[in-house]
């Protein structure tokens, strides 16, 4: 027989998370609290109904609370026969609330069935393991609006394609970041809030419960006496109450999916980003702290955009598995729901992790303008063409301007001589020039790259209206 | 050089959405209209703000008018060199123009950049072709709640892990397929509200049209004129104005691949359930004029389910490519942002051929609750035995009840006697009947299967309350 | 600070591997255990070559030998800052090395990085978890087959899109079943075989050692230092020596992926036809020993099918991940790498546990030949349609027996009798009866669904030629 | 009524694939080309064996001849009844046969089931649009061949997670890319010479056939009549006979999948690299004829890698939905079948685009080594560092070596003096050197970032010994 510490998953192969308040509050042992909490929370309802005894839901309680008493791995090998870990749990539970309180004993898990427990277990984890996450998003998003502010004028080569196309700002770009993450965070928030409770019996129609209920007349005309209970249960867990059971209605799990898979797209765009301007030769910005290397002194390397941008590869295609799972056949599927369970909970981790390695990154990232200003330069102005040829284009027409930049362009990279002198040489550039019609002084300003932020200032302030948490801006 | 013909995909391999609307507005002819929209609200939105002359916009909306002066085919081959249609599609239309109105070519596409064009027809033809998707959600949502009060109270078996469990309705069912069938059209009706028009310039500053704006004096203080051509653009398009330009920001493809797996996934459940319900050996339902065999006279196959079951199994893994997408480096991605072409279309094709599938599969649906009645019964009775585990529980003990009804269980089925009978031949389970601690009759009503329908009746009503496009209940 | 107990993963949510040989051997004390074995076999392989000294090698063989010195919750919290547990593993590997032997420290991990340790020891991983793994499969194989000798002319409806179509055999079913898993056998194999040792240093030049060759000189003409060190390693391991350091070109990672995903898929379609054949109304298999339900004391669920079907429905995603990080740019990649490690081991437990898991269904499953047998008749004969229509074709035209023959299958279903006697109240397919041109016994034959194999038996035989581990059959 | 205009996908939102020959290989057009002649072959087959007149097999040949007579768009939506277009082909090609010769109709499709059809016709498209697809790798792997040889010796940069490590040679690149690109060319060979006919017949026992050869009395202890018939269509089409029909045993289109995703990957490789060194900070490469820009006159796009980066992306999404229909429950699948079709013909036109696109790419390769020296040189010498600290470790024990070694670097960086002088300016450092430990002479040769290509050069020249398609190096 294994024992837990030789199969146990303890982060070794997920430094993204190792650490994070996240992975704590998804571990084995978190899921069976939340199982426990399930489970006292049930014959707490029905004691709320009085379809049970009030001390039975003391001695469930009671049963259920010293941290410890059940052992997540001896549950684990006893799941296999039934195919979940909530029938040897309800074995236990019932056991040790035999020994407390023998009456209580038929109370426990009555009416229920495994995956009553499961997935409210699942989705009182979602929830808590989600309050952490969003609080890193939130920091993020302060984070990157602080260096939006800061940089709203900080020009720097925009890149299309891998190449210089025009200049924008560091502001516009930490802007951009900032407003993916808030998308991100309004979708995982919206799913969280939305996490409902389950509970349906062996087939969803709450049948054991109603028959219950049976017994102390329930009011002929009042509400359904099952609805009540389902009312009652998700009131004590902090849980929306579904409109219906959702053993084979899968939308929080598939919601969940779909917000997570963004959170980690927009957490892997930073990301991104952030490794391509950390390049050695590009230089614009560098991680506060950045990472050692075994075996190079001088590496600091993006240790973190690292750990999130590996995150970010893997979340997607744990989304599909659930999307996948809403095909749920039947009032309950053999195999769709088997395998939401350990692709939610990777996908918890993943994004968690990423959310709170991103809040360090953002909030350590070190912004170096010069290098921005270098790296305009290295095209000797070429940056600047799409706006020349425009200037010139009513002078001299459209095709001819954009022929005679290029060449200028070229001659201006071979020669080393600036743009300007370059413009010059042309004598179809130079007539405007020297005719008036494009003063010297217009055509200096116009080959000077940090002179062409287009609207990037007045973007950025529009999208820092945005707060975190509310709305996007109209 | 291939022609159109020899090279087209015409459906040959998508049953589920030959000949939907859906297909016809994501074809290629749609996408080249939607782009050369956009050209022309594009040059229209600058004539609005007096950045070009209005006589401009009439000539580029001529131009781009007649059906089938641009070739799809002959863009395809052409977009090879730079990468993408619109370089090709940009100098034809330039063309075009050229040839009724020579000043006004200079306002072809000026100051946008391909993605700009690329993003926003791309948009247009998702807002195009979700009117017919949200449509059909709705008529399957119709039909499946005219389903679901018809048969509020049909009993029929619910199975679990594809194992008979307890009883529940046809109509619960049927509530519950609609009830997904909501979610998804609330999420696809969300997704398409928020379709923003593109619009940023070579790196999303805008920069080009504040440059052109600079000639006729922009109100020093008034709104950026960027962001003036921006909102006036985008109204004329009838898209939602985005906050900033979102050539990597890419919030609403993910979005619509999330919800389109959703609605994949949604109509996948209804299918799946089908498929189970309409086996040879189960018989509950059948399509209304099933699908021929190519070799079986005699097979009516469910033709739609699986066409159905079929587009859901790919939607998934499509929506994980496009949440990949988010990963967008630089101001314009080498990659993730093509990923998304072909991508999206399909997805949009799979999930409205399968709406439009479900929607013929759901208002054709028969449904046999003879079949049903007999299945309740295939078990002896076995179907009732949580029920009777539960009354017997606290006559006889409930590890007691529990094996003696297993035991008469047992017996019914080996000795064909019907389950009453096996039980009153448990001693342990005689008992109480016979000392009227559980009447006769009251056995008699807990062995009847049809008399176990728990909440399934209110469930349904309360389901029922949710309007196709409104909120769902509280 | 976390504890290791508080987040570990020891199996809660996931059956389907829990207490399985391969959960053990990759859990976080396996992969530790094998990043160990990879510095001892580096720095034994140069002490080998004459590179450092043979007591290094013996030192750093004892340090990292006892179990549990070092702890991979701690390296775990550790390698947030480097992004791999390789770093502060080194650091810990060589304090105990120094401790020790202070001249031996220098030799630890001497010219590699990190990731050709990570890589080896996920390479040790995979080879040791495959070995069950592949023993498995056999064992899956060897009980398909013994069913499909002992099943070769059991009839049983074949079913096509849920219908009943036209018969086929058990034994040709099982048969299928095997020829798949060995397919997956075979190409599990294959990649094991081929898992190579990783040995590249910073930058895959292998320079760090050839400079540590410099010292006692090399042979001029002789075989490179760098590549003589990669083969001692790899021999030393019982690697596969690698063409090229593949830092980068994760050949390995990707054939695994696939071959993983292969496999799941290949008893994925074991339990999905074992789901189907154990459906209540069907009956026609079940498993032995069959899971317990917690709500319903008669249920048998069809667990092990379940927790196949569920893992199933997950490793293709994780498949398209680690083919996705073949996509690895430059030296190292910043993210792709990173994204294999939870990837590749979740994929090891989830095919590994359904391979046990499938070894206990096929040694355990139960066939039910009368069942199969009543199911033949279920459709009153119409499943022998095809026959008759082609028996009917020559004697009366095509169309005419088909739609004749589809008339006397619908009165046979709706009358109850027989289809024999449905077929003679058709006056058209009376009449080569009475005539003699399809004599009456002949007929009978014809409608006899178990009289209509086919070659059923013949391909059994030819597909149980092929050994487990042989070749496919020619 | 749609037409086939308005919904075809002739290439618009594909550059990638546009133009290719895979690309008309696997139009619709293509397919039902190739189910033609799966039709004929059923019947030439047939006929060979004596079931059926030479004469029917004639005028199926003639009838299915003419390109043109059948309509894809038409039978695309005559599909949707019966699920697949092959039940419509079946009837139109009937129908040519009768007009021709009226009783060599009934031997159209004798026996088989649509997917026969289907199965081989994809078969037969994926076989004939691998060839070029094989071209085209190994053209990919002559010209990187050529660059690696011409560069074997070439220094560069290596990068480990975006940052310079040591310096690697542009040769060992591209040996690696090419020994990933040979790996992709040997799995898609495989895959390709393994495609297998398919036949069954309505639930795969070949049942119809076997009645069809009684007629002509069968040897009796002969082969049996279904196996010959499968071996004789095999034969007759140029594909593999298959050891059982596999209509649910989908080892060759997972297997395809598979091998189209790591080619995927393989090619995204390459394109991942260029597009890092094609950025205008690194340029240390470029593509021939790079890609045109709408806006920027002096942009050139490495548009070849850009476009095969986005198929690289989009394709082992593709493959995880095949790899999951191996999950196919009976004798056909609802769905899973249905799923594969779309998605293999979309996972062969990226792969093979990307192949074309990549051959292309690599022919047209420029390599600027000075600029690639100008890099080495970019971090004053710190790419040395490795180097340095090993070369110093036994003179001043390996921490101070390190750490001195370290300081020395910035100091470097700081000061921009080159790294020598700043070595010697560290006491710790100076010392060796001035006792002559460490000769001057040998410390300027450690800093020369071009005198550290380690085994670089050897691994290029056994890289090289691999020949395309031939097996990997021993």
């Amino acid at each position: 027989m294994t024992s837990a510490e030789s199969v146990a998953d303890v982060g070794l192969l997920s430094p993204v998370q190792a650490g994070s308040a996240v992975e704590e509050l998804t571990g084995d042992a978190a899921y069976l609290r939340a199982m426990l909490d399930a489970e006292v929370a049930l014959t707490r309802a029905q004691a709320t109904l009085g379809l049970a005894p009030g001390s039975a839901a003391d001695a469930v309680a009671a049963a259920a609370g010293p941290p410890g008493r059940f052992d997540a791995r001896d549950l684990a090998l006893r799941s296999r026969s039934g195919g979940n870990p909530v029938i040897p749990l309800v074995t236990d539970l019932r056991a040790a609330v035999r020994e407390r309180d023998p009456e209580a004993a038929a109370y426990v898990h009555r009416g229920a069935t495994s995956q009553d427990v499961l997935d409210t277990a699942t989705m009182l984890v979602a929830s808590r393991a989600l309050e952490p996450v969003l609080d890193d998003l939130v920091r993020v998003g302060v984070a990157l609006g602080r260096l939006a502010a800061e940089h709203r004028d900080t020009a720097m080569p925009g890149r299309t394609l891998t190449q210089h196309a025009v200049p924008t700002t560091f502001g516009l770009k930490a802007a951009g970041w900032r407003a993916l993450v808030l998308d991100a965070h309004d979708r995982v928030a919206a799913a969280r809030s939305a996490l409902p409770a389950q509970l349906g019996g062996a087939a969803g129609t709450l049948a054991a419960f109603a028959e219950a209920a049976d017994g102390p007349s329930p009011a002929e005309d009042g509400p359904d006496p099952g609805v009540r209970l389902l009312a009652a249960y998700a009131a004590g867990l902090g849980l929306a109450e579904p409109a219906l059971p959702w053993h084979v209605l899968r939308t929080p799990v598939a919601d969940l999916g779909g917000a997570l898979a963004f959170a980690a797209g927009a957490l892997g765009k930073l990301a991104a980003d952030v490794l391509v301007l950390s390049r050695t030769e590009i230089g614009e910005v560098s991680e506060g702290g950045g990472g050692e290397s075994s075996a190079m002194p001088h590496k600091a390397n993006p240790a973190r955009a690292t750990l999130i941008a590996g995150a970010a590869r893997r979340v997607p295609a744990l989304a599909a598995i659930l999307y996948g799972s809403l095909v749920a056949e039947d009032e309950r599927p053999a195999g769709a729901w088997h395998a939401e369970w350990q692709t939610l909970r990777d996908a918890l981790r993943a994004v968690g992790g990423a959310a709170a390695t991103a809040a360090d990154l953002a909030e350590g990232l070190r912004v170096h303008p010069g290098r921005m200003r270098d790296n305009l330069d290295a095209t000797h102005g070429l940056i600047t063409t799409e706006r020349l040829a425009s200037a010139y284009a009513p002078l001299v027409g459209r095709a001819e301007a954009r022929e005679a930049v290029t060449r200028a362009g070229e001659r201006a990279v071979r020669e080393g001589t600036g743009l300007y002198a370059s413009l010059l040489a042309e004598p179809v550039l130079a007539e405007p020039v020297l005719t008036g019609l494009l003063p010297g002084e217009r055509l200096r300003a116009l080959v000077d790259p940090t002179g062409y932020p287009g609207s990037a200032g007045p973007l950025v302030d529009r999208a820092l209206d945005r707060r975190p948490g509310g709305p996007p801006p109209a």
